[in-house]
Order: C-alpha cells, then structure tokens, then sequence
C-alpha cells in the first residue's frame, strides 16, 4: 500500500485500527466497527482488543504489534492514562493520524493540559498527528469510514453529500448532522475535533478544500485555537470557491464566558472573532439550523454578486414573491430587522409582465394568491431572477406547499434560473415534501422565517475583501522597545505612523520654554500615569505663564501625593483644539485573532450603548471608511440635520496609519488607545494617546 | 332549537347554511361541506346553490328561504358584489352570525370600505353580527363544525385540544394549524376575523375566555383594529387564567409599514401596540413556532411567580441541565442576548445532590453527560424544581432524545414537577419522538434553541400588572379648550397636573416688568410657533434688562419676517435652569391603542440610536420607575462612575403626573411633549412644553 498524502490519512485512511473496540453492542466503543460495516467500509480494520480474539464476529488482535497489514489512522477509546503509552505502537503500525476518543486531557483542567502538552510532544518525536483527545471522531460518508462513536451513524443509511463539517462540539456535531439528514442534506465528511491539541479546525479546513467531495464546509465554534492556520485555510477556502459557513458560540457575555470556561479557552473576544471570520469570508449565521440551511444559497451562488455597500447607502433588495401575504410578511419583518429591503418592482417591470399577461402591483410583496397560474408563476420568477432593480428573489410559499408539494414547487424548480442572483424560499406551512424537492432540486428553502431572513442577511453581509497585507513599518530609534510609552513618547510613534498628533511640546522639569500659543492645556508626562485625569495630571484653559506656572505645581504636588513612585519625564503642553465630535481608536493584540483596531464613540454616552466598529489590522483606508459607517456617531459629522461635516477622509487616513501599530518591526504593540480623536472639519487630531509595548 | 348564545352561534353553531356551496370537489367552495362530513360534524348542514339540488350527494336547497330548520350561522361563498343582497334572507333564516369568505370590500381601497360599512350597518338593522368579509372561516375542533375553506382542515383526522387561535392572516393561520398539528398540538378554535368588519378580534377572544374547550389563546396579528374591546377580553382573560399569546408583524418599520398596508389599517406605532399587548399581560413572542410551542409553558405556570425585577436589577435566573454541553451552551447563549441568566448552583445544592449520590460541578451548566443514570437525572431535576436559587429549569437532551426516545424524556415525565417552577426542554438533535411525548406529557418543548429561549424570554418578561385606572381630572376653566396651547398655558396644565415647570412669567406687549433673577430665558409665547428655536424665538443666558429689551426687539423683528401671521401673547421670561440630565416627556393619543406616554433621552445623541421606554397612559409612580430604569440614559443620574445622582423619585412622579394628560375631562389631548425636561439632584423642572388638543 503506498503512504497516503496527511489529507487522506486523516479523512479517507484505507487501513484503520481500532484500539479499545468492546465486544459489547450496547458499549460505545463498539460503534465504529458496527457503524463501518452497517455502512460499507472496504477498507482494512483491524479491531484491537488485549482481552478478545473476536469481536462482533470479527478477528480481533490483542495489540497494534504484528498486525496482518499497515495502519493509516488509529481511533483509540482506551481509558485517558494509557494512551501516551499506545503512541510508539501506533507509529510502528504505520499510522501518520491518531485519533483520541479518550477524555481526561486539556478539558479537565492544568494538570490534564501538562498530559495533552506531553502527548502532542510524544506525538510529534513519533512522526503522528493527533485528532482531540477528547474528539469524538470523524466519518466519511462517501466511503463508510466511520471512526467515530457518534450515535448519529446509528442510521441504517447515510446520504452522502457535498457539505463537510467541522465541529468543536462532539455533541452538537451529532445534532446537527441528524437535523441535515432528516431534511435530506447529504455529506461528505464531519469530524469533531476534540481538543484540538494537535490538528485543528484550521488544518481540517485545509484539508476539505483540497476534498473533491467537499463543496462547502461548515463549523461549530466555540472559540479559535489556530487562527494564522485558520486564516491560510479560509483564504484557499476563498480562492477554491468554497464557501465556510459558521456558527459560533458567544454572541452573548453569557454564552461567551460559558464557551471558554467548556473550552478552556483563552479570554478572548467574540466581536474580533466577529471580525476575523468577517474578514476571511466566513459567513456567521446566528440560527443553528440556517448553519445547514444556507448551504445551497452559499454553494450555488458564492460571493454575492452586488454585495450590501454602506458606503453607498445600498442595502440588498430583496424582490418577494409569495401566495401567501401573511407568511411574507413574517420573513419581510425579520428581513428589515437585518438591514434588507423588501422592494416593490417598478412600473417598467409590471408592465413588461402585464405584456406576459399577469398583472401585479407595485408593492414589496407580490401576491398571487388567487390570481396566477403555475405557467405565469415561472414566468415571473424568471424575469425577476432578471431583473437589475434587486439583488435576491424571495419566494413564500402557501398552503400549496403542503397538500400539492410536486405543483407547488414545480414553477421553482423549473423556472431558469441564472447564476448570479440568488433565490431564496420560505415555507409558510409544515411542508416536509416540498422542502425535499427544494433540497433535491438545489434551491435553498427553509423551515422558519427566521432562519429565512438570517440566511439572507449573512449572505448579502458577508465582506468582499480579503484582509489586507501589512507593509512592515520600522520603528522609531529614539523610542524604548518594551513596556509603557509616556504619552509624548507615544504621541512620537503616532506621527511615525502617519497619525495627526496635538502639537505637543515636553517641558523639562523646572522650564516654562514652549511655542504653544495660549491659552494650552498642560499635562504631566509619564509612562507610569495612565490615567491622568483621576491623578489630577491635567489642566486645560490655562490662559498664561502665570497660570502654567500654578497648574504645573498643582500637578506635580498631585501626583508626588497620589502617586509617589511615578517617573516623570516633565510637563508636556499642547495647543487647546476644538472639535465637531470626539472619538476612540483602540488598538488590541487579541488573544484568539491577534491584533485588531477599534473605532468608538467617544465621550459618556458611548458607555451607555455600544457604538463601535472592529477589524483585523492593518485596515486599509476603504476599510476605514466602513468602519467610520459602522459608527452610528459619526452620522453627526456626516450632513445629520445640518450640523457641520467633518473631514472623514482625513478620519479614514489616521485609522488606517494607526492601525500600522500592528506593522511595526521587530516590536509587538499590546494595546494602545487614542483618547480622544478629535475630529474637524479641516482634519483630525489625537489629543491623548497610549501606548503598551509587549 | 331554543336559540344559541352569540359566542355558541359564532363558534358551536348546531345548525349551518353553506351559501355558495359548490359540488365540484376541486373547488375552494365545496371545502365546508367535504370538511364537515369527514371531521364528524353532527349538526345540520344546509348547502345553497340555486343550480344544484344535489352536492356531493346531499340535498341542496336554492335560497335560505324555506329550509327545513332555523339555522345558527351562515357561511358565505358568493361573490362580494352578492353578499349585501343576501343577508335579509340570512336574518329570516334565524342565524345570528353570518362569516363572509367574499372579498372584494375594505382590503380593496376606499370603495370596497363604504361597501364594507355599508354591509355592517345593514347586518345590524337585520340583527346580524358578521365575520369578515374576507375571512377564510373558522373551525371547531371539538365538534368538527368547520366554516372555513382553509386547506389545513384536508387532513384526515383532526386533533382537537385546548388551544385556540385567532388571526388577522388567513393563510398563516393554516400555516401555523399545519405545524402546530404536525407537532401534536391540539386546537379547540380557530378564527380568522378577516377584514374585522364587525366582530373583532377583541369579540373572539372575549369569547373564547368563556369557551370551557379553550386553555390557550393564540393571536396571529397584523395591526390592532379594537383596542377597548380587546383591552376588556384580555383582563377577562387575565382573571380566568386563560394566557393569551400573540406574534405581531411590524417588528421591523419595513414589517409594520407592510401589515399596515395589507390590512389598510391606520397608521400605528408597533411600541404603542407592544405597550398595550404588555399592559395587558399578553406574551408577544419573537418566533413564529414560539406562537404554540410556548403554549405549554403558560398554560401549566400561568404567570411567572416572580417575575423578572428590573427595579432590584433581578433577572430571570434558568438552571440549565444537559446531556450535550454544546446543545445546552446554544440556548445559553440566546438567554444571554435576551438578558436571562444561567445560573450556577450554590455550594449547599451541590452538597446535598452528592449526599443523593450525584457529583455535579459549580457550573452554569449542569453536564451530565457521563455520568448520571436516569434516576440520578430525576432526582436532580426534582431537587432543582424545588431550589429556591432558580426560577426555572431548562433541560437540553442530546442523542439520546433521537435514539432513545422513551428514556431520553423517562425523567422529564415522571419527575415530580411542581406548579411554580416552570420547566422548558430543548432537543438538540432531530428528535420528533421525544417532541411528540414531552408535548403528550404537557411539558414545554422546542424545536430550536432561538425558539426555546425566545419563550423564556417572554414568559418572565411578561408584565405582571395590570394597567391602572385614571381618576378623572377636571379641566382648568383658564384655558382653551380645543387646538394648540401657548407655551405659558401648557405651562399652566402641567403644573395643574402636578408637573413641575420653570417658574416662567408672561410679559403682555411693552413691558419689561417681571421678578424673575437673571441670567434669565426668554421666548416668544405663541400658540403658532411650535418650533421656536427655528423661527429665532428664544434667547437664552440674558443677563440684564438692557439685553433683554434688546433680545425681545430681535425675537419679534425675526418672529414677523419669518412667521407674520403668528399671534403672538407676549413675552415668556424664565430663570436659567441647570441640570445633571435632559430627557423628553412624550404623550400622544395613539391611533390604535389609545392615550401613550414616552420617557426618552435627551440631546442629539438620543436621535442616532434609540432610548426612550413607551408605556399606556396613564401609568402609576411605579410604573414610571420602571420607565425611568428602561432609558439608558438615565443611569447618568443613577449612580454612573461617581457621577452625581439625580432625583429619580421626583422624576418618576413627575411622569406619573403627566402621564394624566389621559384623565382631562371633556378635553381629548392629542399630543404633548415637554422638551427638555431637566432632572437635577433636587427635582425636575419642564423648560419647554407643547400641547395639542383635539
């Protein structure tokens, strides 16, 4: 047998072992020999069990040691503490992929970590990858080989299909695949991946684009382990034309903190996981069942083809068409609560269909309740799925749907349907048989209104551009490498990057020497004060020399009482600017994503109410310019109700300079804030920044 | 036949006339009669058809005149132009209700409404009620008595139960019959009122709280069409017990702008309609399957014995317990996003489920995945039930719900459940079986973990008072009595209300003689300029009588420019007033719910996201806490970051007070706003009000 490619080894192995396999049908560990003969795997097995020669009516071996043929992947289900022992033999068989059933790892806590750490080290010296521990297997359903003890391949047939999953959650995995399957989607392969001490989700998705079975690939998250290998993978997943699909946990605090703590993941933050899989083209639906439901929208049509642009004030436009003005109302309703328009076609299109001979009227919904024909049904759809005054066709289907399934879905399955708008369908009733012959027939319908308007949403949401490649910027000579910049410092590294800084000048203790015109505002400078204000550190207004004078007094007397083992590098003073609005740029090396930047509303009320944008950075200057969108303040700089415009090109500029924070050679920038971005109508200016090195 | 009440001829009629009854199988109109005979209905059915003298192998009679017996209810399958001809025959055939299928009246524009009129003031000359026109019928379940052409009832048997549903959409009350019945939900009613000509939504519900089949009221709606009806059947409602639940369109302005235009119904506020459902203790839910499936949950637990308490800052605290970590964690995550919190048992539960024999973890999620047997399962859930550190219990099964269907849900039906506690259960896999006997067992099951958590949401969200009663307040003789009032004489009402306004004085035409300090405010006082700031009518920070002079000849010099015809009654003169916050006080006389009042924050910033809480005036000093805690802004003045405190109490009175704009007697207010009102640590004080009467 010659060696099988890592992809193959881990997906498709020809030769499996399975270390643990009970003679006892009502055992989990005797699943996967049942499920790959119940299923028809024709691959070598070779079930290993110390205790028996014969297994559910199969040869049995007592050790991974001599057996008849190689070994490409090992399932183990033995108990967690005797697994590292099992790696040498697993090598020796010739398997490149483990697999480890086994608990009592990383999940349990720092002990169980120190146990996964060793494995994966063990592992490595061996030459093996290792699936989980903890993983509760893989499947492939084109071949039948199951390593895995999901009871969802208890299933007398499988369907195989063209999605692949990947789940975090061995649990949810069998969950959704059951839910798949009783509305006829089939797939390729599903692996949970445990704890990903070794492979992980990122690595598999590498793997399933190079898949020929795979068209679209879907995930269960609760958090990311990999992201660089992740990010590589997405950006194939892209460039194949494969569409990722995700649902993550953690849109809520709640259900973030309760995914780390399962996890044992690091705190991380779900809005930069946000971005990143917005980033990368990962569409994040928010209703489970939408996870599957979605994927023949996703598959068929891809990128969508005039994707949602803020920036022109576009939201997708969504032509309905149902026989029930009830049930298009539940998906419109939701379709508006995501940003989309329902739009009601133009005089021009309802004359060119009354020529057709079917008369409609010029309203959001088109009703044909008691009016149409099938024949004219087909035919509206099809100069819809023409039209260019919207993005999607929605269909609602009635009661029809349910009593008349094959009459009621013909006109959608006949009708010619052209590749670059997508249709979309919502059953209004409990129609099982028309929501098959949909799904036999490609077109992507769904069970709820809900999971029906999501789908489109995350759709028309889904970003069209690829990160951004940082340029490396080199870092400034003069400043420290390492730990807290003072603000002067760090408003030197601002400018390096571009960044308009309030023209300030440090003033050496005991010197009132400075340019800046009065009156100023005066600030103690030092990298052990970051919050200046609560330290009594600023002063602003102040009118004249006298007053400098004073206000450094008070200060330094402030901060000698409050904070007595603070370096201070001298008074820095800065010209008073003015403003139309005040906002926050934040700069964060985020533990899941790395580094990401923010733009925020500025001043008290932003704490009331979130009111933020966030991306991976660098951002480039059309990125900035969405997330200035993105922030519902800026409307107040962008022509609301006569208030003077800000310059929001220069604004999109010192986002994209400051995001270089994550460019800088051969120095890690942690955090860093500006604090706060004033922004006017001839330009912006940093008033206060900080800086914390790694 | 001694005669029927009104609600048994509307909903248990013991005799029928189909007017219209077609014996061509394939038709629509032949439904009733196909429908009747196959559900066992065993009153009398008389089906008209001047052509026929036979239908489906029954006698048909050619009129209503002279049938064999009186006749209770009257379907109507003719066209629309006909009905208004046929309804003399109607009364002298003894019915009571007549339900119009015919379109053609109001949903068609402005002349289908004066024939729609039209044909009710001629029902009510004859004695008739009417349903509809446009009404797609009504169904008894109990008795098989089935009015309706709606393709849901085609099913060959029928399960009748202890729901009843009425809906404002034909077709999505099929829809919603369809899923619910393929879910094993029972109905004892079903209504659709059409265009609600007559007998209103309002009417139904009234009559199905006397309806001894009728547990559960489930409400399909579009727009509200009879508030005070409704209001009425509603408090029945509440004091029956009987819960009543309602999926309303217009979530979405896009949604509401549709149902408004599809139901040609007034232009209304979809809050001021959350605001009446919630006053009324109506669950409105989010998701459309939420409709029934939550129907368990309030007819076993009725109201939430202790509602979710904002005042205290209590939220709903659901004990969650699971088979499926990851299932579990995808409605944690829901709850999350609807601010209910999972909670962790406490040391003192832990320790006495071990001394029962089952190790359980302080977590948000009680995993019991490995570990417990079914007993264990039983005795935890049993010993949670009676925890008084939850409110409820959310169980979540995993695969075992699919494949094992009878022990999956085993613990669930034979626990001891007690009726204060209320118990939801989510199934994570494909699990129609274990659906069906947890329905069966009347315990409250989901499909989706958005609908499980939507319903919990709703459940404790549910207001737990009722609205209060006015007590009428007399009209101040001083004032006008219709129109617009002048600043100073909305001044004068509100202070009569009890409102605290600043202390302003009127200034006739050329005297300049007032006692209030400067720096002082000061405004044109006129009953045509509403928007003063607009017109240059307000000068503020005024610090001596020469200013003042001098600010008076400007306001009037620009007042005559830009609005000659203003009368104008004089000069307002008003101290400066300080403040810690601004909000706006709102009233407005709702075109479908009635007098409502809005607490809202202040300021520009308040227009880019909203924050204002809406409530039926008028409203208790209670209820104007709770207001105040619904406005974000407001935390500004509730111990914010060391931020001063402002009088909430005097604020939440002065709501209250103006919220009595709804108890005027003789005078209809139709709108009112004070803008700003300044709260301060000692008070509130109205700088500005406005008052429109009818």
């Amino acid at each position: 047998m010659p060696s099988s490619s890592f992809a193959d080894a881990l997906l498709s192995p020809r030769a499996i072992a399975l270390v643990g396999a009970s003679g006892d049908v009502r055992k989990n560990t005797a699943r996967p020999l049942r499920f790959m003969r119940k299923h028809g795997y024709t691959g070598a097995i070779y079930p290993i069990n110390a205790g028996r020669a014969d297994i559910l009516g199969e040869r049995a071996y007592p050790s991974l040691t001599g057996l008849p043929g190689p070994v490409e992947h090992v399932f183990v289900m033995i108990p967690g503490s005797e697994v590292a022992a099992l790696l040498p033999a697993c090598a020796q068989a010739g398997a490149r992929v483990v697999t480890v059933y086994s608990d009592g790892f990383g999940e349990t806590g720092a002990d169980g970590q120190l146990r996964q750490a060793a494995l994966v080290a063990q592992a490595r010296e061996l030459g093996l990858r290792l699936l989980g521990p903890n993983s509760i297997g893989l499947a492939n359903l084109h071949t039948g080989g199951i390593l895995s003890v999901n009871a969802a391949f208890e299933a007398d047939t499988l369907l195989p299909g063209d999605i692949s999953m990947v789940s975090q959650s061995g649990s949810m995995m069998g969950s959704l695949l059951s839910r798949a399957a009783a509305r006829g989607f089939g797939f390729a392969k599903s692996v949970s991946v445990g704890n990903e001490s070794d492979i992980s989700v990122g690595e598999v998705v590498d793997a399933l684009v190079d898949d020929p079975h795979t068209k679209v690939i879907l995930l269960f998250l609760e958090t990311l382990r990999d992201a660089p290998v992740l990010a590589r993978a997405l950006m194939r997943a892209r460039s194949q034309g494969k569409p990722v699909i995700a649902y993550k946990l953690g849109r809520s605090e709640q259900g973030d903190a309760l995914a780390q703590s399962h996890t044992g993941a690091m705190a991380g933050n779900d809005v930069a996981v946000d971005a990143f899989l917005s980033a990368h083209g990962v569409m994040r639906v928010q209703h489970l069942e939408t996870l599957f439901e979605i994927a023949p929208l996703a598959s068929r049509y891809g990128r969508p083809p005039r994707p949602a642009d803020a920036v022109t004030g576009t939201v997708a436009r969504v032509a309905v068409i149902t026989t029930t003005g009830g049930g298009a109302a539940t998906v419109v309703d939701n379709l508006g609560l995501h940003g989309l328009a329902a739009v009601a076609p133009p005089p021009d299109f309802v004359r060119q269909v009354a020529q057709a001979g079917l008369n409609i009227r010029e309203t959001p919904v088109i009703d044909l309740t008691l009016a149409a024909t099938s024949a004219q049904y087909k035919m509206l759809l099809e100069q819809l799925l023409r039209a260019d005054w919207c993005d999607a066709v929605l269909s609602v289907v009635g009661s029809s749907a349910q009593f008349h399934p094959g009459l009621a879905v013909k006109p959608l399955l006949e009708a010619d349907k052209p590749a670059d708008k997508p249709l979309a369908v919502f059953l209004a009733p409990e129609a099982p048989e028309s929501l098959d012959l949909l799904r036999a027939g490609g077109i992507a319908a769904f069970r709820t209104p809900e999971a029906c308007a999501d789908a489109l949403a995350v759709f028309f949401g889904a970003a069209a551009q690829p990160p951004v490649a940082g340029v490396p910027v080199a870092w400034p000579e003069t400043l420290p490498r390492s730990g807290m910049l003072s603000e002067h410092e760090a408003g030197a590294l601002l400018r390096h990057l571009g960044v308009p800084v309030a023209a300030g000048e440090l003033l050496p203790p005991d010197t009132m020497n400075h340019t800046v015109p009065y009156p100023l505002v005066a600030k103690i400078c030092s990298r052990d004060v970051a919050h200046k204000t609560d330290l009594g550190a600023v002063r602003i207004g102040i009118a004249d020399e006298a007053a400098l004078a004073h206000a450094v007094r008070d200060m330094r007397e402030s901060v000698s009482r409050l904070a007595p083992d603070a370096r201070i590098d001298g008074i820095l003073v800065q010209p008073m600017e003015s403003r139309l609005i005040e906002l926050i740029l934040g700069y964060r090396h985020d533990p899941l994503v790395g580094p990401t930047v923010l733009l925020g509303a500025g001043g008290i009320a932003a704490e009331l109410s979130p009111d933020f944008a966030l991306r991976l950075a660098p951002v480039s200057v059309d990125e900035a310019r969405q997330m200035i969108l993105d922030v519902r303040q800026t409307r107040l700089i962008r022509g609301f109700r006569g208030l003077p415009e800000g310059d929001c090109e220069g604004l999109a500029r010192a986002i994209a300079a400051f995001s270089q924070l994550a460019c800088l050679s051969g120095v890690r920038v942690e955090e860093a804030e500006i604090n706060p971005l004033f922004v006017r109508a001839d330009g912006v200016v940093a008033v206060d920044g900080l800086v914390r090195l790694a």
